[in-house]
């Protein structure tokens, strides 16, 4: 399969096939292509035009278009359906969890109006299952379709039962062998399964060696282990070990990468999820929230240096090296927190964080200022000051400033882990507000003591 | 299978059976264990402990343990071990994939070392043709173990084969169909085959719909590809559609996961791949470059300020606004630049963007700006300064700077990603301090105009 690059040419020839109705040459055009491919074309077109599009797939592709399509996006799109369409045309074919995700985004009325239209039970069964777990724990992320095979069959049984059981999944990844009581056993490998006897005994052929996780397990935990293990699906299991569901990698994936957004809007200072294509009211929504934040900051810093108005009205120079203080304390602490987030989100910190990394930190921190401070002394006698007043004062605070940004950076996201708080908050707006204060601080005291004394 | 969490506890027992010398103790300790865990255990424990217990695993284990190291600490691990060794110990045993990473991470005269000793031939041939591969494209990426089938064959021709090449390959995804020349035709599905008559002809089951990638692709662009059409693997083809290897997704995880940081670090001033385990040395070298680029922009606007000496001499006050007026363009460029950022590393700009986005932008930034400056004419107001200039300089012109420090934050990534440069660079200190200079800028010519006139 060739892939395809969508290209404003192809979307404005296919807008102008739409607009004149041609049914059958825009159904030609969009034969060959994925799923995912349809989903990215029906994002680009209006709402009107990508109905139309829509309703020319057939059941099975419209729901894995479905599927790919942003949520935001979808629920707009099916507002404009019937619960009946969207049940037998879209619902009925899909994946549990993807059918679970969909009905479980719409509005509550319109919910039970699906469900009830669903002609498959058992499908209409798992989701109002999967419709009970948090979105964010290993329940809200598992589908039900499981190839299941009992430990006491044997591989003739096996195999006729796995032609009935597969018929609804699109690949095998895993076979997981269960006792009686649905507890999950183990795994059979297909591959073993492939290369032994007919009349062997499943017992004697499975693995036991199977990690799973609990519906309750948090997503981003699930992420881990898959991560940690290279798992391309894992089995999910109650509270008492019984199989209900599996998660497979690619659902993973969009945890992992959710994750890391999620720290990098942090660092950025972004309140929550937002993309280019958003309205400007939640844009201004997501970002406002900080940046009142850090008005009110820099507010404490105008009146912190109102305090040295005399010093500034005779010593004007003073305020020439503000800027370059509150910024080399930004910048430093904004380095050290992440490099600690980082370390915690990828679990690589292993058990001797703490201590042992403030210690490291303040080695870094040491020869950084050490090396900045020495660059900005020979800097200052540049400006041709009158006095070595003020290239001492900005040497010595620099140092200062950048052995607190370091300390302070490193310790503060460490201590919002231990008190089970989100440590990325510390890379966001905040150490660099808190920075830019006691940075201030620093320097207009030490400007304070030198300029007395010289 | 329990999942592990490596503990203080069991690591000091652990220490302290492996200098009591209890082998037998320790090998009961680890024989439930994954090959992931144990390398947990063993990046914590010194160089000399680790290799003492390394040695006790099965060759089999100790291949999966190497592979799952942290490339640094394997490099200092594999020196103290003799070439011969790593290649008929580690080597021999691991898939393509992984153990040309680790040839390839050697000295070069190690390397060559190693594959003389290296006793299958096929093994140490794939691994020569792997490490021609740049490491960040497909090819790098590949694995060469794949489950091949000829589409002529019938069936029963097929299952005979898969169990002679399955023996070398952990888990079957997929398995592959090409014709007489090796060339790509399409995939079977394990399901399908063992769901027919063994007399069927393999050019009649096989779905010719596959997705494969050249040998010089991009990583990144693999990692888009399969994160797109959510597959577990995907082929490898060269020049002229020839099957060469496979890429699963768990090596592609990693390279999201990479990405990811990247962009994270790129945002927080770090110039490479820094963990909190890294040397004081290794750490200051990541960090120094952008914090004297920092030094100089300070500098910078240090000069600019020195140009208003006079204004400031009689107005001290106008000190006291410069870090608020710093800090809100520096975190509304960031802002601005990692929502850029963020769509296009996710490709979830589509097509519309350039000039769309720009004036979007346009829009929420003249809502923060409106809000912003409002909030801080009222704030200035509890100053008590003498006259209005103060506050209406302060409120015109962190209007004027929170509007340009967004569209630069916008323009400048989408300028960077045309010149095929990473526009990640642009969030990064460096816009920061752009904003900064040009921040001050606004505002000391704000304030000479307005002081002038009042």
């Amino acid at each position: 399969m060739q892939q395809f690059e969508l290209t404003h040419n192809f979307l404005s020839q296919l807008e102008g096939l739409i607009d004149a109705g041609e049914k059958q040459q825009i159904t030609n055009q969009l034969k060959d292509l994925h799923p995912a491919d349809i989903a990215e074309i029906l994002n680009e077109l209006n709402n009107e035009r990508a109905q139309y599009v829509f309703l020319l797939l057939d059941n099975e592709t419209a729901s894995d278009v479905l599927a790919e399509i942003d949520e935001e996006e979808r629920t707009h799109f099916l507002e404009s359906f019937p619960a009946e369409i969207i049940a037998k045309r879209f619902i009925d074919h899909m994946e549990s969890d993807d059918a679970a995700d969909i009905v479980g985004s719409l509005p509550d009325e319109q919910q039970h109006e699906v469900l009830s239209h669903i002609d498959d039970v058992e499908q209409a069964g798992d989701i109002v299952d999967l419709l009970h777990y948090d979105e964010d724990t290993a329940g809200g992320l598992m589908a039900k379709e499981l190839v299941i095979v009992n430990e006491n069959w044997t591989v003739l049984t096996c195999l006729r039962e796995l032609s009935r059981q597969a018929e609804n999944i699109d690949e095998i990844y895993n076979v997981y062998v269960v006792d009686d009581d649905n507890k999950l056993k183990g795994r059979l490998s297909l591959k073993k399964m492939i290369l032994s006897p007919t009349s062997a005994k499943i017992s004697n052929l499975y693995y036991e060696d199977i990690t799973s996780v609990k519906t309750d397990e948090p997503a981003e935990s699930v992420a881990r282990i898959m991560q940690k293990y290279d798992l391309v699906a894992i089995p999910v299991v109650d509270s008492i070990g019984r199989l209900v569901g599996r998660i497979t990698i690619d659902d993973v994936v969009d945890v992992i990468r959710e994750e890391a957004e999620k720290d990098y809007q942090m660092m950025s200072g972004i309140t929550q999820d937002v993309e280019t294509s958003d309205s400007v009211w939640s844009q201004t929504k997501a970002r406002l929230p900080w940046l009142i934040i850090a008005l009110f900051g820099g507010m404490v810093s105008a009146y912190m240096i109102s305090c040295y108005e005399a010093e500034i009205a005779l010593f004007p120079v003073t305020a020439m090296f503000i800027p370059v203080i509150t910024a080399m304390g930004g910048n430093v602490g904004i380095q050290s927190s992440a490099i600690v987030v980082q370390g915690l989100a990828s679990n690589s910190l292993g058990l001797k964080h703490g201590m042992q990394n403030i210690l490291k930190e303040l080695g870094a921190a040491l020869l950084n200022a050490t090396i900045c401070s020495s660059i900005i002394f020979v800097l200052t006698l540049f400006f041709k000051l009158k006095t070595l007043a003020m290239p001492i004062t900005v040497t010595l605070s620099l140092f200062v400033v950048i052995l607190f940004a370091s300390i302070f950076g490193t310790a503060f996201p460490l201590l919002l882990h231990k008190m089970k708080i989100d440590p990325a908050l510390a890379t966001g707006p905040f150490i660099t507000l808190t920075n830019d204060i006691i940075g201030l601080n620093i320097y207009l005291i030490t400007g304070r003591i030198i300029l007395e004394y010289f």
